[in-house]
C-alpha cells in the first residue's frame, strides 16, 4: 500500500469507506479465501470490493505461481497491455507503461487484413513490436486466445495473463483454456468478468510493489 | 445503431459475438424486460452484456422521463459528466464533450479544503464551471449525493443522472436517494453497479442518436 491511496481512494473520506467496505466483504467471503495467501487474499476482495458481487469469491482462479511471477514483473516496470482502453485508465498509479493498441491504424488493418477481431490483432501487432510484459484483458475472448496462442509459438514474451472476458459468447472457453496452460494466469469461471475485475486484480499487485 | 459499430463491436467476428450474445441475454431476462419500451430494453440488455450477469434485469429501475430526457440531452451534444476516468474512456462514440474532472488540481484543492471526497469535488467544479448535461456516477456514491445536492438548490444544470456507483458502503443509500427524486435517473438497486453498468447505459443512448 503506498501513503497515499487506498484501494483508489486518497481523501480521509474515501479512505473510510473503504476500509468499511473491506470489513463487509470479510465477513461475506472469508471462507472463500481462507486457502488463500494474503497477496491472493487481497486481490479476490478487491475484485469483489469492486463489483459488489461475492460470486466473485467462489469464481476466481489463479494458477500458483501468478502472484510471484506477475510481481517480478511490474517490480521490473515491464508493459502491462490491455485490451481496451477503459482497462488502461483503470490502472492509475503503476510506475511503467500501460498500453492499449485498439485504437492504432496499424492495427485495425491487421484485423481487416487477417479477419481477426481488433483486440486480437491489437495483441499481435504488441507481440510484433517488442512487446514483455503481462497482458489483461476485461473484455474480448479473442485477445486471451491471441495471446494463449503466441505464446505458445514463441512469438509473444507474455509474462502472466490476466484473462477475465466477460460474456455468454466464447469468454468462458477462453478462461478454461487459459485455466488449463503452462501460462501463469488468473481468471474467472464462468461468462462473468469484465473491466472491473481486471483493474481490480492489476491494482492489487501494483499496491503491493 | 450506427452502420460502424454494434456494442463496441466493429469487425463481422465482433458484430457476430455481440448478436449472438444478444439473443442468449433476450432469452435469459425477457420477462424482466417484457413491460419496458425499445429504447429501455436496450439499456438493460446492454448492461447484462457488459456484466454476464442476468440479476441486472431485476435491479435496473428507470425513471419514465428518463430516456427522453437524457436523449434530448445528447441530441443538443450537452456534456457527459462522469465520476472517473475510467468510466470517460469507455464512452467512445459521443460526438459531444465526455469530461471527467477527478485528477484537476483545483478539484484536489476543493476535497481538501471543504474535506469532501474528490468525486464530489469534481461534480462541485463541474456546476462551477458551466456544466449543462447529464452526470454519469459508476463509483462513487458521494458524486451522486453532491450532484443531486446541487440540482436541488438549483446550482447545477444537470438533466439526468445514471446513478450506478458499486460498493456495499453508501452506494445502495446514494441510488435509493436518486430513484426516489424527481431527477430524471436510472439507478441499479442494491450495492451492485460499477463502470460497465454506467458505460453501457450510456453507449446504448448514443447509439439510439
Amino acid at each position: 500500500m503506498t501513503d497515499k491511496m487506498f484501494m483508489g481512494a486518497s481523501t480521509k473520506q474515501g479512505m473510510d469507506i473503504a476500509t468499511k467496505s473491506r470489513e463487509i466483504i470479510r465477513g461475506l467471503i472469508g471462507d472463500d479465501v481462507k486457502d488463500l495467501n494474503p497477496a491472493e487474499r487481497d486481490i479476490v476482495e478487491r475484485i469483489v470490493h469492486s463489483t459488489a458481487d461475492p460470486e466473485y469469491a467462489k469464481l476466481v482462479h489463479m494458477s500458483s505461481d501468478f502472484v510471484d511471477v506477475a510481481m517480478a514483473s511490474l517490480r521490473n516496470n515491464e508493459t502491462i497491455l490491455t485490451d481496451i482502453n477503459m482497462v488502461k485508465y483503470g490502472i492509475t498509479q503503476y510506475p511503467g507503461e500501460v498500453e492499449c493498441y485498439i485504437k492504432n491504424e496499424e492495427v485495425k488493418q491487421i484485423a481487416k487484413q487477417e479477419q481477426i477481431t481488433r483486440a486480437a490483432a491489437a495483441i499481435r501487432y504488441a507481440a510484433q513490436n517488442d512487446f514483455e510484459g503481462i497482458v489483461v484483458s476485461g473484455n474480448a475472448p479473442t485477445a486471451v486466445f491471441e495471446a494463449m496462442d503466441l505464446y505458445q509459438k514463441c512469438e509473444m514474451n507474455v509474462k502472466a495473463i490476466v484473462g477475465v472476458p466477460v460474456g455468454f459468447v466464447g469468454a468462458a472457453d477462453s478462461k478454461e483454456a487459459l485455466k488449463n496452460s503452462n501460462i501463469p494466469n488468473i481468471v474467472v469461471e464462468g461468462p462473468k468478468g469484465g473491466t472491473p475485475i481486471a483493474v481490480a486484480c492489476v491494482n492489487s499487485l501494483i499496491q503491493h510493489l
